[in-house]
């Protein structure tokens, strides 16, 4: 870990928290200062509170945000990946509902020969999280020491752990902090907790997928285009290659939301078939991932390389070589229906005939974690095999008591809770919503094309 | 003490610091949870700090700060002061430099018949306290216990102590967590300290002075309307009566900086002498007293009477009475030149010819405090003997090389640093200020007259 370069005496908190309280702006060693001061303790959680209430109420420059996000990637280690030929590059996202892209896109990209060193995480609030998907396939070790993820990753080109204790322990720090006193909602603080814990795995380019939707953190597209705006510049100053997606969140991605079945449907969509929206998004985000690179020479190259990389059966090979390289049981990726599941099945039937015009998309991710597919509480362990089909998405037409959802779980009791959100969580009209929205709204990113 | 009527578990901390911090309104049932939360330890203190963040950025409404108000003031003892007939009367001062009207002031009303249970509070930053002015008499006791408080008032019809540890305690530790979380400047915050404490001492009726200038905390006179005009209303809603006078703090109020020295000022006014500005806000503050009260049909009749009462001796006589019964040396009184003083005087001369224009009056303020008039940190003693003088006031013609000031201290060594702040202090121009400010601005009283 690196030391603190900052004295416990350099500066008094208590001037800072004024400083941004009076809408200025902290300089680099003062925002230095105050991140060791909070990881180490020196400067009491009350301070810190303070400051980031302030934060949140009066904003942070791109200076500041980049010195946050420089302070708590430097809180702890930064893996250093020189070893490994040519560039790293991964994808992030905000989080969504169905959201699965990443078990797709690891072994995508490492099979056309880019190093993907993924660092993921767990499932928060209504999204799901990788480490659980993943942990659905039996035997499959997410925590890796450093030098066995550097061998899993120098072998087959990727690899997909889970935040080591040694990673930005500043902001575990500051996010336990922020989670209990109303201070997460800033796109400042969002932006530096992502972005120091992706720099800290040692990337040279970063795809973001920002979500908006009903299913998304971000509700309002502005607030993702802003929070996208603020991490691809703040990733530029410190170096990196950067882009941002602006995606669709007002429906879950793909037909299935729940651990077991995600893993299923990735796997499908590596084989070359699976639901057009999970992978029209899976090809984009790889296509730019592979643009950063410098694999591919054009965004449209590099989809047409995603690809064929799948219909050659290139990416399925990878992702089963990763799963067996972390212990993973590889029956299970060759035949999927040897994954954990239920027996029970709980029917949503739609209430009328029309067309949908809407799903509260936030309502299916929490139906899951009320299933036990999600934590309800942090200590809480989550159940693979549970989980929703959505047979219906919008503007498809549905008749009167045609199944809307299948709920996988193990009774009817069990069930209870997530039915009734999910029978709350759509709307059906007499005639198709005018236009649906577009999966990909735009693309964020600095650099020349 | 009361207990607490709402229980820890009733509402979430962290809803009610995002409920303040997207700019709603908290319920009073809400406002009382945190107080209690906070004063029992319920609730951690980095909770308290992001919700006292969000308060100073976001506001209050009315209702809240008098909830805030109400919920501290019930935090302790309120005091019952109905064993005594007829209204109780007090003055509180937002604090300002060489303000010792209250000395005048408890013995002038009182002598009118009127009950006047004072409260006061020690020296803040750069302006001066009542206690430590007090305990400049030798023997004079601030520390009474209850009983003997009202036994002082029952006999001599004042009283001046020190805040008891079972009143308001949520306000000592709100204020400790104000102090160091950039929380103190917020009117709301502001209003609902003084008032909770005002009114735990058993008064009827309050005349506030919010001071506004550069020796106040509110330089901004727009900045102590906006206190004001909440106090009163805070004050009325809780059934009490009110005024408050929004008066300047552009330069040291009468010519005595110091603890003893503003002693012997105040007895000057008492027995009829002493600077005309000081003796003009006394009457104009005893005036709105005797009027709150009833023992004055209207303010001008409650000056006449105020200025009868000490051209008559009665006021001098009374200060006289309360000193004894509180256990100081009546002799100091009756003699001040035995009050402590310094053998050392260091003058600081005007540099050039003109006009005085202008004094930094907080820098006064500071000077006696380094001086040892006030504290520099909390556990230091004051030194009731030094002092400066003022020989000069905004308007005075002054020649040059001679005296603006006089330092009462003990060695030139232990002035150096005092000399400089005073030396730089004022500004002299080569004709008079246009028009000097009036020493009271306007009244803020929202009952009829």
């Amino acid at each position: 870990m690196s030391q603190p370069s900052s004295s416990p005496q350099t500066f008094r908190a208590v001037d800072l928290i004024r400083k941004k309280r009076d809408g200025g702006a902290l300089s680099s060693a003062e925002i230095e200062f105050l991140v060791n001061a909070c990881t180490h303790g020196y400067v009491p959680d009350y301070q810190v509170a303070a400051w980031l209430m302030a934060v949140v109420l009066k904003g942070m420059t791109r200076e500041e945000t980049a010195a946050l996000t420089h302070a708590m990637l430097h809180s702890g280690e930064v893996l250093d990946l020189s070893f490994l030929p040519g560039k790293k590059v991964d994808k992030h996202s905000t989080g969504g509902v169905g959201d699965k892209t990443s078990l797709v896109l690891a072994p995508l990209v490492a099979a056309a020969g880019v190093f993907v060193p993924m660092i993921s995480g767990r499932g928060l609030g209504h999204t799901g999280g990788t480490l659980d998907k993943l942990e659905s396939i039996p035997g499959f070790r997410v925590n890796l020491p450093v030098a066995e993820f550097h061998r899993v990753l120098q072998t087959c080109g990727c690899a997909m752990i889970g935040q080591t204790a040694e990673i930005a322990p500043a902001d575990r720090k500051l996010y336990a902090l922020r989670d209990v006193t109303g201070t997460v909602e800033s796109p400042y603080l969002i932006c530096a907790s992502i972005m120091s814990k992706k720099l800290a795995e040692g990337t040279d380019a970063l795809v973001l997928d920002v979500k908006t939707g009903s299913g998304a953190f971000m509700k309002k597209e502005e607030d993702a285009v802003f929070l996208a705006e603020l991490m691809v510049e703040t990733g530029e100053r410190m170096g990196k290659q950067m882009v941002a997606l602006i995606t669709n969140m007002d429906e879950p991605l793909g037909r299935m939301v729940g651990n077991a079945m995600e893993v299923q449907e990735a796997i499908d969509i590596l084989r070359g078939s699976g639901p057009a929206d999970l992978r029209d998004l899976c090809l984009e985000l790889a296509a730019w991932m592979l643009y950063l690179d410098g694999a591919s020479k054009t965004v449209e190259q590099g989809r047409q390389r995603a690809e064929e990389i799948i219909s050659s059966g290139m990416a399925f090979t990878k992702f089963r070589e990763m799963v067996e390289l972390q212990g993973g049981d590889v029956s299970t990726i060759d035949d999927p229906s040897r994954l954990p599941s239920t027996k029970h099945r709980v029917e949503v039937l739609s209430a009328r005939a029309g067309y949908v015009t809407a799903i509260q998309c936030e309502d299916v991710g929490t139906a899951c974690v009320v299933l036990g597919g999600g934590r309800e509480q942090k200590e809480h362990s989550v159940d693979p095999a549970v989980g929703i089909v959505v047979h219906k998405k919008i503007g498809d037409k549905i008749a009167v008591q045609e199944p809307f959802y299948t709920i996988h779980c193990h009774s009817d009791a069990q069930a209870a809770r997530a039915k009734t959100l999910l029978e709350k969580s759509y709307e059906i009209a007499d005639t198709p919503p005018r236009q649906k929205k577009r999966l990909i709204h735009r693309a964020i990113h600095k650099g020349a094309q």
